[in-house]
């Protein structure tokens, strides 16, 4: 417990009975003209909450610089932190700083007039957000129900990100071939079309999705083996936008990758 | 302007003047027994705040997940942010947590018996801080100045980054072959070797500096090459610490890299 003396000029009276303000009690245990003031508990909680934040905080800068990796869960204590996260405003404008320098980026780049400069689009946390259903499922806090996420997929509910559906539209009317590339099944070909349509998606040259030969792999390893039969009918692939690192990285890599941030879960 | 009618339970006192506690004061204009509370400036204040930090925070991250590539200098708006994050616990925190993943990682890679393990560190803002320099010279928010960056150099007087001085005892311990690139000129060696020494730092296998006809080239060209070199001579890199994308991406890739935090400058 501290004991804070403050000058009277600001006293600071938040959670301090209005008697403290009388004459008589401007004095401390030195004499002094100075209004005692008690303020332990607040003193406390705000300490606990920053060193939570602050540690949260850089757990957070470490995955989205992929520092960290694998993990499974978000940290017990980063729980509601990373739902302030998601459903305050940082998510929103992190995501949007994202889409604008993408989008700086492709109307800055030059394209061949061959047709074949091609951007990359995952899906899940990239185009179509799953926070409705993380929301429901602990914001990444409790581990990954495959069967319950596809019960979810199946629904064709999951929303727009908007300044992602934003960069869509951009590098589509620059003339970019656009290619959705995701570690969903190709069981769920249709669905996802359904729910990407219903997002006010269009006009992509190819979904590819996992064929039963590719189930198993790690996603980098699939995403890399799809780039380089890209790279290899002639695409030249200058933009890759992804929420995890295994979308960006491995052979085959984009001239620039974007990455979207997801603190929620990780995909090896 | 904003009027702000609170609770006499809780009156936020800070700035208001006494005279408002008066009971002839606790009357809105509508009657009810409260205080008029007028707050504008520091709601101005606290919004500004906000939304400068909220922004900044964008910023950073997206450089740090290198999204924003490249940059001259720090955004106007956030040479206040850059600056406390750089001299408060959050930089402090970042560095600490890309140490503590590293030397998991480190502990738990297996290595062989031939001695070919190797971990690389770049130095500026990953084994040294610039830090004093930067203090002096805006944080990043004022353009580079090279020469006197050099006579800064000259005075071999960076302190080490202590995490980043951990984790390479840490490897070194382990077995590692540690390999020191760096940016910095051969003419700099004798001080780099006199710097590090002063820090801390000892032992390490080598020390790359760029040769004559290495300057000009992009980083990521220059860095890539001496990976080239190292794999050639049989070496597996299985870490790789450095605080800009340029050290950690292109040819001859790390196992796993780790991306130390800086807001402050950006290296092509």
């Amino acid at each position: 417990m501290e004991i804070h003396y403050v000058s009277p000029l600001f006293p600071p009276l938040l959670h301090v009975p209005a008697v403290l303000f009388f004459p008589s009690d401007r004095r401390s245990s030195h004499g002094l003209p100075r209004p005692l003031i008690l303020e332990y508990d607040r003193a406390a909680v705000y300490e606990l909450d920053e060193e939570v934040k602050l540690f949260c905080d850089s757990w957070r800068l470490s995955v989205e610089a992929n520092n960290i990796n694998p993990w499974k869960t978000v940290p017990e204590e980063c729980g509601a932190y990373v739902k302030d996260y998601m459903m305050g405003r940082a998510y929103s404008a992190d995501l949007d700083r994202v889409s604008i320098e993408a989008g700086e980026y492709a109307k800055n780049v030059e394209l061949a007039s061959d047709g074949r400069d091609a951007w990359i689009f995952d899906i899940d946390e990239t185009l179509l957000s799953n926070l409705p259903y993380y929301a429901d499922h602990g914001f990444g806090s409790v581990e990954f129900d495959p069967k319950k996420f596809d019960e979810w997929v199946d629904e064709a509910a999951a929303p727009a990100i908007q300044p992602s559906l934003k960069l869509y539209n951009e590098v589509m009317d620059l003339g970019f071939k656009v290619f959705l590339l995701t570690g969903r099944s190709e069981k769920q070909r249709a669905v996802t079309v359904e729910n990407l349509i219903n997002a006010g998606f269009q006009n992509w040259d190819e979904l590819i999705l996992r064929a039963p030969g590719d189930q198993g792999k790690h996603a980098v390893v699939y995403k890399s083996e799809k780039r380089e039969e890209m790279a290899k009918e002639g695409y030249r692939i200058l933009g890759n936008s992804g929420d995890q690192w295994s979308d960006l990285l491995g052979s085959s890599m984009s001239s620039r990758s974007f990455k979207l941030p997801n603190p929620m879960y990780y995909i090896l």
